[in-house]
């Protein structure tokens, strides 16, 4: 496999021209590219670059509407409840946390719940948004069943990821997890790459955990971080998405050819609205000099926030170009 | 160690007389009382009966102050932030509860942060009050450092206490969890029974992760769920609930002799507000269903949703009396 470095601008024209192409709006088109190649831009390749060409073929496929825009259904004070009518599901949350922000500003926390939307590629993308804005961002989805219950020998939970966000100065600290320990996209690449897990990071046929690849995608039982507290966290999360949007749970979503129609929750709060706004800042800085001075195990290493890592990519892809396997991105010229 | 039963309302009517014999009003000493002896009747000993002359002790050394109540600090709209001025935890925690429930009755979402609190104890106890009135309960701590950031060698970070509570018949579904894997008091109650842990639960002092309870205790560097997930959402955790009540971190508290003046987070949701709020009981009671049809890795064993056991012991207090050391007990009975 040969590693190629595509420009940011290059790899944003591209995903527009394909999405124009595929029924989109200009602006939607703009905005939805803009999300892919900045999920590229900012090391989250398997949401960006690499998972475009699925997002296309659900397109394609009708499970996601690419002129669909979310709907009103309810509203009562800073809590709102939207219909996403299966729009791209980039499109809808970036509509969401603006809502909730705008929420926000006017009641100091704002809630927008969102029934029957799509995939939002990665969470951490809205929590960014919002926390550089300088709103605390709290969001998750739920997803289709790929993780069992403690003590279950089948997976009936979603990995359900959830975004805490914060800002940090221009930036700010992202936290982006699912619930499972280990992405069954990280468990693919090891499986290829012939390498087991550094940890147990799910269950094989004779329920036992395992750190083998290849056991885990045969049975596609995901460790929940933390055992069955975070078995536990994915019921709550999908409980709440499902009712707080009257949208679909992860086991009716699961009923479906594909996943599509996933609920999803977005919290915002506006720090501006609080009496120590001017001193927020220093008080994170301080918080994170604290963590960050820890003494470490390997010595050299450093102990990084959530979402640290994410401003050195950046960087060095804006420089060099988003790294991209050249297979991938010749096919997505041909699109 | 012999083991006896103490009926509910004798066991509250003792705290209720030692709370009053240490400067609590009547009505402040019976709500307190009342906190610690549900807890008990809920089978959460380690934060009722058990940790009650600990409670009791910080009272007299001045670091909880029985007759301090809450102060509105600031408020915007639908988020508060109060100072507690060091009174009792779990009456702050109680009172805060109940402020955000009434946010939540005028604005849908109510989000109430509080400075200069103390320990509340079990928190899952505010989000049982909460969702059993019909209202969505998620709610944390930051507690003082126990545990290391992630590839860090001492602990620098709280196990940070989250509640996600959701209303489920008159009854709840209610998920309280620290972020290390394994509380101190479980680690040290196996220890005393000469056990090892299921799982690796914290590291020994040459850094590797271990399953004994007494290398961890010496170390005081409990495993966070899900590794660097765990560690990150403490940290995530642990920076909101500074900010948001304008109080103090988990660095900040534990340069105090002991952990007292914590920062605490409690958002509420009026489910009434919402549109499908008929249909919300029904849709929880089918994900429920589907949560608890999976099959079982232990023959005979169910799938229990987080707080279910609760119920059962809880009924099995109220009949045979709350289980306590005599030893524990004969000392609260001349406190």
């Amino acid at each position: 496999m040969k590693t190629i470095r595509i420009p940011y601008a290059e790899m944003r024209a591209e995903f527009t021209r394909i999405l124009l192409k595929n029924n989109f709006s200009e602006e939607r088109a703009e905005k939805c590219a803009e999300i892919f190649a900045t999920n590229s831009l900012e090391g989250i390749y398997s949401h960006g670059v690499y998972r475009f060409s699925r997002f296309v073929d659900y397109i394609r496929k009708g499970f996601v509407m690419p002129d669909a825009e979310p709907e009103k259904h309810s509203g009562a004070g800073a809590i709102e409840q939207w219909n996403g009518n299966l729009g791209p599901g980039p499109l809808n949350a970036e509509f969401c946390t603006g809502q909730a922000m705008k929420l926000a500003s006017d009641n100091g926390i704002g809630c927008v719940a969102i029934a029957n939307t799509n995939h939002w590629m990665r969470g951490g993308t809205y929590g960014w948004q919002a926390a550089r804005k300088g709103y605390v961002f709290i969001g998750w989805t739920n997803t289709e069943r790929n993780m069992p219950a403690w003590g279950a020998k089948e997976s009936r939970l979603g990995n359900n990821p959830l975004v805490f966000a914060v800002p940090f100065g221009t930036e700010a600290i992202v936290l982006d997890f699912a619930m499972t320990q280990f992405s069954y996209g990280k468990i693919e690449t090891l499986k290829t790459e012939g390498k087991e897990l550094p940890f147990a990071g799910g269950f094989n046929k004779n329920n036992e955990l395992t750190n083998r690849p290849e056991e885990i995608l045969e049975t596609m039982r995901g460790l929940p971080i933390g055992y069955w507290k975070g078995a536990g966290l994915s019921l709550l999360l999908d409980i709440l998405a499902t009712i707080l949007s009257a949208g679909l749970s992860t086991s009716e979503l699961s009923k479906r050819e594909k996943e599509h129609g996933v609920s999803q929750v977005f919290i915002a709060i506006d720090l501006k609205k609080l009496k120590n706004y001017p001193s927020i800042g220093s008080t994170v800085s301080a918080i994170i000099d604290d963590f960050k001075a820890s003494s470490t195990i390997t010595d050299g290493a450093q102990i990084r926030y959530p979402g640290e890592r994410v401003i050195t990519i950046r960087n060095e892809n804006l420089k060099h170009g988003i790294p991209v396997e050249r297979s991938t991105w010749e096919m997505i010229q041909q699109m």
